[in-house]
C-alpha cells in the first residue's frame, strides 16, 4: 500500500499513529562502490547479535522498480532470508509522487508500528537522495572508502552536512588512514563542532569481514545518548514530522491538479504560454485560486 | 534572479511571454566519466560553426552553489569563454525548492527570450536528474562510454526512457562496439519502437577530438524534423509547460506551508504525530483546510 500510495493507507497510517516513535531510524548512504550493501549486511548482523529487530529500507533512486527484484537485494538477502526478525525491502524512489519524501517516511511508519526496533534506510549517496536519507535518520551514516575522490569531492558530495558518523570502510586497503586523515582535516577546517555540537566520529571498517563493525554500533550508540541528552531527538524528530506533513500535503495539491490535468484546464493555460500570451507564474497562480475556490 | 527565486522573477517572466518558444533546447545526460564536459564544449563548437548563437546550463545535482565556480566550468569555459554569442552557467539544483524543475524552465525562458538559438542543458545522470532534463529537453541525448557497466545498469539508469538519440563516446576505446551491440540489443528487447514512433539512432563520437560531433547534430536535426512532422514538438512543449505550472504551483503551496511554519501550526501538529495522537495524513488535510480558507 505504501509503494502503491493506495487510498488506504491513510486508514492504516490512522492505526499506526499510537505506535509510532518506538524504532530508532539509522541512515547509511555513501557513493556507489564503498560498500553499502556489504556494510548493511554486516550492522544486521551485529544487530541480530544484539537481539534486536531490524526492518531494513533499501532506497533506490534510479530505479522505478520496487519489491526487491533486483540484484543487490537478493544477494543481501541470503544471509538473512530466513530470519523472521529481520525484514529486508527495496523501495524505488524514482518517478514516484514525491519520492523518497513520501513513501519512505510511510514505509519507516509501518516498521515502526510492526515492532522493528531498528529500521536502516540505505540508499546511494548521489545528489538529492542523501540529504533525503538524513532528514529520515535519527543517525545518519556517511561511508567512503580509500582513494573515492578527493576534497572537493567530499564537499560537493555533501557529506559534511549530513553525517553523524562517518565510516572509512575497506580500512585493509592503502589509502585508508589518508582518507582518515582527509576527513579529520575537512571537519577541523569546517570548524562547525565547537563544544555544543555533536562531533562526528570516524570509524574504520571491513564490512566484508564484519571487522569494527561492533565499533559503529557504539558510535550510533553514542550519538543517540547525546540526542537523547540534549533534547535533539525529539526535536529532529518534531522536523521530520513536519517535512512529513508539508510533503503529504504538496503531494495532495499536485495530485488535485492532476485530476484537473485530466480535464482541460492545465493544458489550456500550457497552450496559452506556447502561444506566448501567458507566463508560468500567472498561470500557476490562476490554477490554485481555481482550485481553492472549488474547495470551498 | 532564477537562481534566488527572486520575487521580481514574476515580472520578468510575464515580459518573456511573448519571445518564448524560439530555443531548440537540448538536454545532455550520462553516466559520470562518459565524457558530458568535453561532449558540451565539442557539441558548441559546431553549433558555432553553423553560427548559432548557443546557451549552456549544466546542472549539478550534487551541488548547492551555482554559478560557475566549479573547477568543471572553468575548463568548459576556457575554449568559449571570449565567444559573445556563447552563454555558459552552472546551475544546482540541490536543496532548492522545486529543484530542477522550477529554476531550469525559467533559465532555459530567459536564455530563449534573450536570443539564444540552441539551448543546451547538461546534467548528470544519476537519480531524478536525467529524467527531469528528459522532460524540459526537446531532444534528449544519452551518452555512453565502453565499458560503463551492462545491461542491468543501463536499464536502471533509466536510459531506455528517456533517449531520442544515443551518442557512445570514446569510440576509438576497446568494447566500444560492444556498447554499441548492447545498445542496439536492448533496443531491439524493449520492441518498443515500432512503425510511428521514435526509433533513437547511436552515434560514435571521440568528443576530445570533436570527431562525430556533426554526427550528434545531423541527429539531432532528424529528431528536430520528425517531431515537426509528427505534431509531437509541439505536443512536448505543451507538457512541458503543464509540468512548469504544476511545478511552480506545488513551491507555491510549499511556501505558504512554509509561512505557516515559521508561525507554530506545522510544529504544533508535527507534536501531535510524535505523542502518538494524529497520522501525517490527517494533519496534512488539516493544514490544506486552514490554508484554503485563508485564502477566501
Amino acid at each position: 500500500m505504501v509503494e502503491d500510495g493506495h487510498p488506504g493507507l491513510r486508514e492504516v497510517a490512522a492505526a499506526l499513529a499510537p505506535h509510532a516513535g518506538r524504532a530508532y531510524v539509522v541512515g547509511l548512504t555513501g557513493a556507489p562502490g564503498v560498500g553499502k550493501s556489504t556494510s548493511t549486511n554486516a550492522l544486521v548482523g551485529a544487530l541480530r547479535r544484539r537481539d534486536l529487530r531490524v526492518g531494513v529500507l533499501a532506497v533506490d533512486p534510479s530505479s522505478p522498480f520496487s519489491g526487491g527484484a533486483l540484484l543487490g537485494d537478493r544477494i543481501r538477502m541470503e544471509e538473512h532470508a530466513t530470519d523472521p526478525d529481520v525484514f529486508i525491502r527495496s523501495i524505488a524512489s524514482r518517478g514516484q509522487l514525491g519520492g523518497l519524501s513520501v513513501g519512505t517516511p510511510q514505509a519507516i511508519r509501518v516498521l515502526d508500528g510492526a515492532g522493528y526496533e531498528v529500521v536502516l534506510v540505505e540508499t546511494v549517496g548521489v545528489g538529492q537522495a542523501e540529504i533525503e536519507i538524513a532528514s529520515l535518520a535519527d543517525t545518519t551514516i556517511v561511508l567512503l572508502a580509500p582513494g573515492m575522490g578527493d576534497g572537493i569531492q567530499a564537499a560537493k558530495a555533501g557529506i559534511l552536512e549530513v553525517a553523524d558518523v562517518y565510516v572509512v570502510n575497506k580500512a585493509d586497503r592503502d589509502g585508508a588512514d589518508t582518507t582518515v586523515r582527509d576527513l579529520q582535516g575537512m571537519l577541523g577546517l569546517a570548524g562547525a563542532y565547537s563544544d555544543d555540537r555533536w562531533r562526528p566520529p570516524i570509524v574504520k571498517t571491513v564490512a566484508a569481514r564484519a571487522e569494527g563493525v561492533d565499533d559503529v554500533l557504539s558510535a550510533i550508540d553514542a550519538h543517540r545518548a547525546w540526542l537523547e541528552q540534549t533534547g535533539g531527538l525529539r526535536d529532529r524528530r518534531r522536523a521530520r514530522a513536519a517535512r512529513e506533513i508539508e510533503a503529504i500535503a504538496v503531494a495532495e495539491v499536485r495530485s488535485r491538479i492532476g485530476d484537473r490535468r485530466g480535464g482541460t484546464a492545465l493544458d489550456a493555460l500550457a497552450d496559452r504560454i506556447l502561444d506566448g500570451k501567458l507566463d508560468p507564474y500567472t498561470a500557476a497562480e490562476s490554477l490554485l485560486d481555481e482550485s481553492a475556490r472549488e474547495l470551498h
